[in-house]
């Protein structure tokens, strides 16, 4: 007889049955518990997890990056390139990891680097490096919260010194403040190194904002009001100061685009116009064809906080026909939340896609994020050239799953 | 004696190296290949890819879902619940897979759902299934544009025989045109049933612009204008028809609060209003805690496109204090893009994982809507609360990854 | 001696003074009453309102326009022409009355008609005619608001004999409705005629959701949720329906360009490229030189609800090189609110300079609309030419006012 | 026989007749060449503009002001007050000008006004006073877009004295550059003391920027880029800097709401609460009441350059129940653009109604901006309070214009 419980059965005393995740010593990274936390949720829903279990990674390394562990998901890895870069920081020709499940993704952006590889590279620039937490500050009234934000600028050097005594690498760089009718929002903007930063930005800002609220008791104070756009989409991304702002750009003869993407620079030209002035009139943040496709099959692949392409995504493509009538391709990502240390870097099939790019641990992060920009022109010059010349639709077709309306 | 290039090294003649990843019969999806595969890059690039190598799926199944395939990734997964859901089309107790790198992200939706569970379970309803692509004609000029435009609203009966010869399952369900200069754009809305759609909707928008073409010779037709909000943040997102329309909500009790929130209606009532205000003046679309996270670990686990949060964590978080005390919470989701059937949701992990949910294959997708929205609003309910009572700065601290500034 | 009291000082017995605007007889709109409560105004602050006092209207026709009238203000009113226009509701040639105090205003738009109209005259059509009405409803829960959506969406007949009961000229078109956690919002859209129409709106909303309240007792109703984004900017401004959609379009030849506006299409194709990208990156909606400009003079001199600017100039601009080397231009205004009668286009000035237009009262409102997107696209057509020639500082420098730093 | 040519007949020859508007001696700002402009343009069009012609101002002054003159437009004015303000510039009771001809507006502002004054007056803070002027600069490529970039930021004193070298009273205050593809744009932020200055900046801007370009030749620089948001809406604003950023707050007791708004403060906390939800999810720039309202009325009645409203007006209004079961009001104008000399600031009724609030001429502007956001705080209030009670229907039907559908 088959005593498992359905879902949605009510226990026999009529409330309902609410059965929780079980708990296990010290959490449960053990490999042990993992395996009997999974065969509890087979028992419980019913369902095998056999793909789940094929587990490679050591399961006790996982604490500190989830919680209720109960195996991996696996996600399928291509590899393009090559991708030469021209950067301050990256400069060479790389292969890019990409995580996808979405057919004729990889193809495509390995013709835009292909292209841009054989004009002789993409040029990359970072501009910003830094990230913000922005806590709000609720005071009584008008007049209290001015008399806060005023007080708030001109104690910098107390502020970086009570939010640096709570890191070893991140440094304050500075404060801002805005007031909105009694309440102050406040910007903490930091070098976070080559880490994403956000938990050190929160205990740093923490510290600081413990201290101002010794100075001003009667005001309330919440860590993350939301105006930093962490994992959001806002029109104040293009102003800097989420991430990286990083620029890439190239230039594609005639002839190259001829032969790498089947298209002339007035064809791809007049489809960025048209494109544009399409997106524009929906209110779309920015400009793009299909960032969002490259970040996150990069984010994916190298371990990066995933959530965060939400702002990352956000981004100005730009290509337009030159005098001289070649095509000069841009794009500029003013927000790239990325890492090369800490959050999920170091796990397994993360440490080695960023160890394909050469640039796991400290000190790659800019590299990384100029690679980053340039994947990502590659991605937008393909798109672009496939919807110019009516090819987009049959990629997907030759290259998509083989089923009916996939 | 090592004769492995390096990467940034020209070739003797003066040129770049520019080598290709190799190619194998059929594309390379055999074991065989894309092992070599794999060793061409660790040889490439120097790099080990013994966890990418431990691949448990059979490789021959990724032909449709990635080119140029060298293995697959490997994310956590955790499992938490029960979360408790009232839909019209989820009914019962469920466990959540959500897969993140993020540390205290899964405890944190754990706590969001047990409170939602105990207060007796998420209401959840979905109110529009649909999906869209935008093309743009561009047109001789405005009058002509005009006149193309009442053509395509004067004609839908033929454009829907046009589009849905292409496909046996998608339906269009409305056209509808904006004159913007000498451009028109055209939106096809389509039931894409349980599947992602947007292949199909490229397929059978192409066909139907085809047919336009034929009667106005003059113009030219992108298939995707970027008016669709695919994959992009748009202020349009909210007039729905971009994925699903989904909204969750539930009552909590002060009782329910304390005990599992550890806080109080007045005062997650008094974050909401604050970081909402914060969230305006920063120009976010919408507003909300952390959509994103909880998104973003579903659509990984399930193998849905994970790009795809882009445009679905664009939502509306509403937590109020009530008349008689109580707080009521709802998320609405005005663009969620999932499938249960296609694109990568057959695969391994993924397929095990909506089986989790008991939403894999045809008919699920409305019920996996809903479980998604309550699955989000745990996630929020827990967020505010944080915010609400300082514990956010020390959860991830206790819960984050146990290093410097990580 | 003068006992007049100053405006910071308190009244004897320490409490503020605190004294209103005198009160007259059926609220003081006869002459006489206006000039006294002016007296008391100048008397009270110690200024003199003599051009105030030159009103030329007669003051009881005020009544239902104003309260407390004291006279009237007096801004400059230029003209320019000719425009020509061929449109489908305007066609011809038009003198336009512009009212502003910006100095080369009036100069640019002249110079920017002149080139449209030796070309031949701006395309124009208008594609949408209504305005709507957006009330929130407050639910008990998520459910109870699904329903009641579900119920308005069923009931639209009822619902429109409701609204038209209130107005012989209003109809309803249609109502959509929203679904945002407990709310309901649901846009009554309605064809106002050649009156702006939020009045008739108001009154025709408010029946029609009265009799939704005796449905469902329990809900709130609040008539103006600002969904409709009357007066406001928004992100679905684009979508249409808060007034006219309304588009105009012109192609210049190079011969043209040169003479009226010193330019090439090549320049200023190039200028509007890079400016739409600085205006995108700046998250401003849509795009356009300075559409406010010109809608802001002609909406001051026809009697137009000014504050109506705030939507009306949300607005797209395309400026582009055809494959002949021409210059097409066009502006859409998606939100064009505007009326031939109603509001103030009755009084005095305002009738005048709508019959400088032939565009005085019933039945002109398409005519208006055409015209006044001829006109913004002057502009922009000066604008821009004055932009990527270098002349913006000089015409400014020679027209604008012969002071320091004005 | 009446030879006048009708608008729409082509001339004899088959051409179009395209009569321009006739020039007179030293552009005819004598008043008889006001007179016969407009006499020509009655006769031209077949019209009669009494009104226009009962222009009260010296029509020598209007040169600098606008071209081709023919009289002035008249606008009702109202008063209204007193409103008490406890600003750090403005300080005591106000009787403020409004110019509309939307019925109810003064009377709902009256109201707004007397519940502030009577509950002790509204508090006001200006937290920035610049404007700014953000050239963009298009370069060869990425790499040279960067250096110049770089050079800029390094070369502000250089900048600031070519910039500051063409006007006696403008400050450059700092210089901001954004790397977008191979376009740089640069923000330039002035103190224009207390006008508007937009002409000022432009010519001292346009130094900067030749002076820059006499260091990279190559370069093209278009001088308003847009990316100042000038007359346009944008995510941008509620970081400031383009005009005043002024806040206006205060604290209304349950007796005052009762008694001048006839509401409560949970029914005015609920109607808050719904419509910023209802905003938000409209993508609604901020969140307001009817701020254009206001700002366009005091706009007209003091010279101000009304297009700026397009910008002024995006705001954040917040009205929140307090613990102690008051409300506690603000509103926040990130982008006040207002001057009181130069622009329209001197003419006629502009001067007077300057004059009423003690604003006229230099040292005044902050003065102004503090008037102008209470008065604003009024309209939000009183707005708020309809919308809440539902009065808002009646107040339009009783004091609206008596006619059908206006």
């Amino acid at each position: 007889m088959n005593s498992r419980p359905t879902l949605t059965q009510p226990a026999a005393n009529g409330s309902a049955d609410h059965t929780v995740v079980p708990r296990f010593p010290q959490q449960g990274y053990a490999r042990e518990f993992v395996d009997k936390r999974r065969e509890w949720v087979e028992e419980r829903t019913g369902c095998q997890l056999d793909h789940v279990a094929a587990c490679s990674l050591d399961t006790d390394l996982l604490r500190g990056n989830i919680e209720n562990p109960i195996g991996t998901i696996q996600m399928p890895l291509g590899v393009v390139g090559p991708l030469k870069v021209n950067g301050q920081h990256a400069d060479g020709e790389f292969y890019v990891p990409l995580a996808t499940t979405e057919g004729a993704l990889v193809r495509s952006y390995e013709r835009g680097m292909l292209a841009i590889t054989r004009a002789g590279g993409a040029t990359t620039r970072v501009t910003i490096s830094e990230n913000k937490g922005s806590p709000i500050f609720k005071c009584d009234d008008v007049a209290a919260a001015h008399e806060l934000a005023q007080f708030v600028e001109q104690n910098f050097k107390q502020l970086k010194a009570e939010a640096e005594s709570t890191t070893s690498h991140g440094k304050l760089l500075r404060v801002h403040t805005r007031l909105i009718g009694r309440d102050v929002i406040v910007d903490f903007s930091y070098d976070t190194g080559d880490a994403h930063g956000m938990n050190m930005i929160s205990k740093a800002t923490d510290a600081a904002c413990k201290w101002i609220g010794r100075q001003f008791p009667a005001q309330t104070c919440y860590i993350l009001s939301g105006a930093s756009s962490e994992k959001r989409p806002s029109g104040m991304l293009f102003a800097g100061g989420k991430g990286k702002h990083v620029t890439a750009g190239v230039r594609l003869s005639k002839r190259i685009i001829r032969q790498y993407l089947h298209s002339t620079p007035q064809a791809i030209g007049d489809m960025w116009r048209r494109t544009l002035v399409a997106q524009t009139v929906t209110g779309v943040l920015g400009y793009n064809g299909h960032v969002a496709n490259g970040l996150t099959a990069l984010f994916i692949a190298t371990g990066q906080d995933v959530a965060n392409v939400t702002n990352s995504a956000v981004a100005m493509n730009h290509i337009e026909v030159t005098d001289e009538g070649d095509l000069y391709a841009s794009i500029t990502l003013p927000s790239l939340t990325i890492a090369t240390i800490g959050g999920g870097t170091a796990l397994g099939t993360s440490a080695e896609c960023l160890d394909m790019l050469g640039c796991r641990g400290t000190g790659h992060v800019l590299k990384f994020a100029e690679i980053v920009a340039a994947t990502v022109l590659a991605g937008e010059l393909s798109f672009g050239a496939a919807l110019a010349t009516d090819e987009f639709v049959h990629a997907h077709e030759s290259l998509g799953r083989n089923r009916p309306d996939a």
